[in-house]
């Protein structure tokens, strides 16, 4: 079941600069910088909203955040549902014909991850987390 | 004060189709599609969700989701942040430096809005909304 979203993705090239942009912009502060190699990407969640906003800046230009940010320049990247059961979803999804870049779930930070493939979604790529408990 | 973020808003060619898709994906029914004149598109929010998703179609190529659409296609096209004081939060804002499309409240889906520039926001175009009560 879809609980509702968890956070909202934006690509960025400096994730620093981003944070510091936006702990301004909504009066509150930014977490610390973390890095997820297994995306290839430097985060920043400001954890003081319902849901997260989620700073993503590429590792390498290579990387999916990478060659977006390269096609696209800086702006909104993803947008993230949480899921009680995301192996459950995901055949729910497989069941309705829905296209899928994750067919199985996989490590994601903060949880598994699987993301639903934008030309299903109306250009949006869609990430599903179930969270660790 | 920001509360936290009202609703995302995604940019599409065909809402009723959008809302198919977006009904299918959720598993959750949609909003009922809704005309608002003032802004240029016929839109529809998908509301058991929290916060809620927002699908926008322009009514017209020239006005400004129909030029979104246009440039980049469909896809993400806005984060909107819940306020509680809209005029506080553009003085807040102003004082800060932060460009802003709307210098002063102006009336919107739901209640009272401004837009604060991609620029000043890594490219993301980001909502203020203050609810009518």
């Amino acid at each position: 079941m879809i609980l509702g979203i968890d956070h909202v993705g934006l690509a960025v090239s400096d994730v620093e600069a981003a944070s510091v942009t936006f702990s301004r912009l909504l009066g509150q502060e930014a977490a610390a910088v973390d890095q997820f190699g297994a995306q290839g990407v430097r985060l920043c969640f400001i954890p003081t909203m319902a849901p997260n906003l989620e700073l993503l800046e590429p590792l390498a230009p290579e990387s999916a955040a990478g060659r977006f940010l390269a096609r696209r320049g800086e702006g909104m990247h993803h947008v993230c549902f949480a899921v009680d059961d995301l192996e459950g979803e995901l055949a729910r999804l497989r069941d309705a014909g829905i296209a899928l870049i994750d067919c199985v779930p996989r490590r994601g930070h903060g949880g598994l991850v699987a993301f639903i493939h934008p030309r299903a979604a109306h250009g949006v790529l869609v990430e599903l987390l179930q969270r660790d408990s």
